[in-house]
Formats: C-alpha cells, structure tokens, sequence
C-alpha cells in the first residue's frame, strides 16, 4: 500500500487539496495519503523544506511525496522527481530539493515530461504530480515519464559562520513554530563542530542571552527561557509552557523573528 | 472500499469532525474518509456549494460525499440523498444541490426517514446521515431508508448578465480563495458564448481594468495583477505571488470583496 | 486494522503530526490514523478532556488514543497508558484521565518504561507513545512495556454546585466552540437531579437570562439567544445562526467568556 504524502501552501479551506485526494484515489484507491502541511507560508521554500524535511524521513522508504508550492512549471523551472535517501520527492525546480538536501547526493533526478492536458487551466499539482505518483505507485520506471537529468537549481541557505578567531558562531532565526519557540539555523552538528570552550553565551537580539543548553523544556521552572536543541536538532529558543496564555511563546514575548540574529560566543 | 468525503463548517478544534468519523468507522472500519473542508464560513452555503462542485468531480463515481453545514432538518428542511453524476450527496436540503448544480437532474433524490435517537440532542450529520452513508456503502436500497422526491429547494445563484446590446457582461465576486484570488461568477462557458470581440476590458471596483486573459500566473511578472480562468474554469483576478509577503493578495491588494461587481465590456 | 487517534496542541503547520503518522505507519502500514484534533490551546488539558472524552466514545472499543498535550515526562509525571471503557489512551500523567473520567474506574492503568533514546530530544509522543500503540496494536501485553499502577494524578474540575436551599445550580463557561456557542459545565444529568422545579431561569452574566431549554437551534429564530443540551449532554447557550455573519456567535455578541458563571434558579 503506497504511502503519498502532501506539503502544500493551499490553506485547509479550498478545494485543492481534495482535487488532488480524490485524482489519487481515483488511480490508486488503496493509497494512505497523509498531509504534511497546507500551511506553510505562500511560495515560502524555505519553510516547506524545514517541514518536510524533518517530516519525510520517519516515513517508510519509499514514501513518495508531492509538494504543492510555486509548482508552475516555466522555462527555467522544470517538474522534477528526486529520489534521495530511498524517498520520492515530486515538485517543481524551485530549489527546495537543494535546501532540504545540502548534503545528500539525489540517487536519481528526473525532469518529468508529463504535459497539462490541452487548454486546461494550470494545477499542476493534480495533473502533473498525481499522474507521477501514481506511476511509481504501479512501480512504474521514472525515465518513461521524463528524462534523467543531473543537477537540480541550487539554494544556499544562509547557514552559521564561525568567526575568524573560532570565538564565535553566527547563526539566524529560521522558523518560528506553533508554540512560538524561535528556531534557529544552528545545528547540534555544527554546534559540536564549532565547540571551542563549555562556557558559552548564547546571544539574542535585545540583550538576552542564555548560558546552558538544556536536554528538555521542564529543566527550567514554567515561564523560564531556556535553549535545547530541538528533535530536528536545531538550537531553539524557547520559554518553558511560555504560550499556556496564548501569549505567543517565545517569539512574542522576546520580540524574536524570522532571520534575527542568533550567536554563540565561547568564552 | 468506499470513499467518504466530509464538507461542514464545523472548522478543525471541535470533537465534531471526529465524532463523525468514530461512527463512520464503527459501522465501516475499512471506509477511506476524506476530509473537502470543515473551514466553510458558519451556514454558507453558497461557498460550500462552490467549494464542493469543483472537488467532488475528481473522486471515483460512487464516492459519498456528507454535508454538514445548516444540517437540523425542519418542517420545510428535509434531510436528503441526491444522487447526480454518479455520486451521492447527503445533507439538509438548503438549497446547496441546486447551487451546485444548475443544470443537471439528479439521477435519484430520496428524503430520508432516518429519526434521530429519541430525545437525543440534534446532531444530524453523525446520527442521520452517517447511517445512510453506510447504508449505501452496504449497497442497500435508497428506499428503505426514504421515499423517493422529484424536487429539490431551488435556489438560484445571481448568474452573470449580459447587457441588451451584447457589449456588457456584468459579473459578481463570489469566493476569495487562500492565496487572496478573487473568483467571479463569469465561467470560461458564459466567456464564450457571450463573447463579441477579441478586444475587451475587465472592469474591477477601484477603476483597476484589464485587458487581457492570462492561461497561466508565471506569464505575468511577480507582483503583477492578471486575469485568468482558474482551475475551477472561473475567471479569476490574481497578482502573481502577490501573497508572498502574506499581504493577502489581489483581494487585499486591490480592495475587492465578495459581492463586488466584476465586469467585461466588450470593444 | 487498528484506529489511532491523535489529540495534541500542535497546530495544523509544523512537522510534528506528520512526523508522528510517519512512525506509526512504519511500524502499522494498515493503520487508520484519526486526528481528533490538534488546535487544542497550547498546554490546556481542561480543553482537550472536553473535546477527547465527547469524541472517543464514537470509536469502535479498542481504539488507542494518543494525546500530546504537555506530554514531557518528568519525576512527577509518568507516561502512562490508561484502559478506560474498553479505548487505550496514551498521554502523560497530567491529571487530564481524572478530568476525563472523573466517574469511571480505568479496566488497567500502565506507567510506561519506555525511555527515550539516548541523547535524543525529547518528543514523547513519537518516541514513547508511538511504540507503546504499536505495541498494542500487535496485541502485545501492557506488562511487557510497564508497570501497573493503580492511582492516576486526580484533578477535580469545578463541577457545578448547588445551593443549601436547592433553589440555585451554580455552574460555569468550560468551553466556546467554533460557532461561539457557550459550553458550561452543566450536564442534563446534573440539571435533572438539581431540578427543583419546572419554571427556572438560566442567569447568565450582563443580566441576560433564558426561562426555557428548548431541542434544537432551529426551534426559535434566526438571530434569537436560546439554551440547550447540546449533543454532549452539557447545558449551551447559543445564537441560532448567530454566527452566519461571522460575529462570533453568542460568546461574541453576549461577551460571555470561558468561567464566567451561569447557573440556573429554579422559581
């Protein structure tokens, strides 16, 4: 039974996302769809790739996964399939196959030569996408839908930089979730690999700044800021249960937004 | 395995929605059931009309479709199964099935006979209309559970009008999607067949006009306003990527709300 | 095929619910997998027992609910699976099992012994609750993967109180649904044993007041205040279509809010 999942920046009031369920069904009745998101921010790539990328891979191998953003396909923005890490990415050349993917070399990209049906209106997502998906569904080959190809546009995320003198590490605000917790571009990874001293000052805009990482919320007492790295292994901002009054986390009651600055300074 | 999709105004924090699946799923366990909307404005009708005539299409012949929106059934508001293009549709009788569809005749209609539990408290949309759900996914007889109407309630939607001299075509607002398109009533069908020059003019509020039909947003540069007909066959007021900075798009932008006039003045 | 429902804070736009259905369906491809819902207030226990204990029921028996709501475990709050009324329900020790069934004596109360991965960051819900539903899912015993215990974190809702004369119910607003109905803690099962007389009046804040309980919304007309029972048995004020025009319903347009008083005065 395939698993298709969707990401998309459609909202969960129009009839988008059902098109697409019932074009699904319609080919593959036995198929589990799961919504990602619908929520990411209008054409955001930089958003959906943090979602789906800390999404996809508790997912079986061999998921495949469509994503419904800035999916006009134009001259120079083909629709792609990218297989990475044993799951299908179907989407647009939009570049958030490179910022979810800085790393992983794709095992197969394939510019998909599936056409809009004549004089209809562009929704690629369920003319395009499902089509693709479904074939790989039937197990399908990839290259008798389009032609292999072997680089995919490239995004650079802004990522940390450490300083000259390795005293300090530069990162920024990346996403801001539900809870208002401030998640930053700092990883654990490049955090260890930037570890000069175990005394740090993590620095945030307005002065604050925070001296510990903590390995859970409840190690500080309720309203308390605190850092950790969070379960994708970000170093997030957070205030202990700092939204139980809706009062917006973290973000709000910091003033902390998307690309902020954020650094740690070993001391 | 039967499909049963679910449109209400119900939104996404209540136990509603799940109550409904729970019972679904009780008499049903392999039921694929999929969500169209719960994020219909509280008793409108005209938007759930216009949200679920263009998803349900996409869904294999057969599918249920359940309409939870205005559903207490009255002296004058009988619950009903319409049956219309191969597909049943399950709600109170508003109204909704002849502004969805205008122009077919339903293939069945029933009026059920299902009562509520006695003095239970009126929830129609679990208590009547999941049991005749999965009375016909067991392929029973519509009319064991009702008795078989030729009426519906009739309500008729404000249809563009064209002008006496065939130079005007005087169209409304009547849906602004997620990404702040405005939808108008004037289809891709009424277009052409009031069609009287190749050289036109779309009048919007504001003085704002336009003057040409776009079959996709990319042909128009980021931040550009354009008309199209949109996946829905509506003609469709957009700015391309106009809700990138979630400035709430042409609506926003622009100023236009439901129920304002759209216009094409023919040369 | 087991049902899995879902009940947490997270919003419907992070990655942490699709995360979670990705590892449930790693485990358990042939799951059916119910979000109850994920808009409950951020840390709010009193509000998810309301909308999880009116939903769970219409669940087949032996349906595993998983609830994230302030789900980090720490030395005074144990995770635990709870057997209550034939349904398995997975969560933290928050008190929101007593809140839930402050009446009913759980069939089997398990704290869980399965520990997070070493070094991860704590996301319970994926790493602990998962396992721990798979497990029953595979029919496994609970002992395998905890201890029984035999008393739960007792939280005691404000119930409604009734008056040494017995001429007043005192209650209060537990809750304002997406229509802005006004949910309080008055139970048609509470009101018929308080019921002292067959002429009361419902008090409501800013003077209002209500002499009768009438069926169903339709019952007086549009625009018009009235009281029910609504479909979970507790006592709502409500505006019949109230909210068509998106005002709010009656705890907008009667500025009645969550624990504000209403109590019933039998004449």
């Amino acid at each position: 039974m395939a698993i298709i999942t969707l990401t998309s920046d459609y909202g969960t009031k129009d009839y988008f996302t059902a098109a697409i369920k019932g074009a699904i069904l319609s080919e593959a009745p036995e198929a589990q769809i799961v919504d990602i998101s619908h929520k990411i921010a209008p054409f955001n790539i930089e958003e959906a790739a943090y979602i789906l990328k800390n999404a996809y891979h508790h997912f079986p191998q061999g998921t495949i996964h469509m994503i419904g953003i800035d999916a006009e396909a134009t001259s120079s923005k083909a629709h792609i399939i990218c297989k990475v890490d044993g799951h299908y990415f179907i989407g647009a050349d939009t570049g958030i196959f490179s910022l979810m993917f800085p790393l992983f070399k794709p095992e197969q990209i394939i510019a998909l030569n599936i056409a809009q049906e004549d004089d209809s209106i562009p929704f690629p997502m369920k003319d395009v996408f499902v089509k693709a998906a479904c074939h790989i569904n039937r197990g399908g080959t990839l290259q008798v839908i389009g032609r292999q190809i072997d680089k995919l546009k490239d995004l650079i995320d802004f990522q940390p930089v450490l300083s000259a003198d390795r005293k300090t590490l530069n990162g920024q605000v990346i996403y801001i979730d539900h809870y208002g917790n401030v998640i930053s571009n700092i990883t654990h990874k490049v955090f260890k690999e930037s570890f000069a001293s175990s005394e740090f000052e993590i620095k945030l805009p307005r002065k604050y700044s925070i001296k510990t990482v903590h390995k859970s919320y409840s190690q500080v007492t309720e309203g308390e800021m605190l850092a950790l790295f969070n379960s994708a292994g970000h170093l997030e901002i957070a205030i202990n249960k700092g939204d139980s009054n809706a009062a917006n986390g973290a973000s709000g009651l910091l003033g902390i937004k998307i690309k902020d600055r954020i650094s740690i300074e070993f001391l």
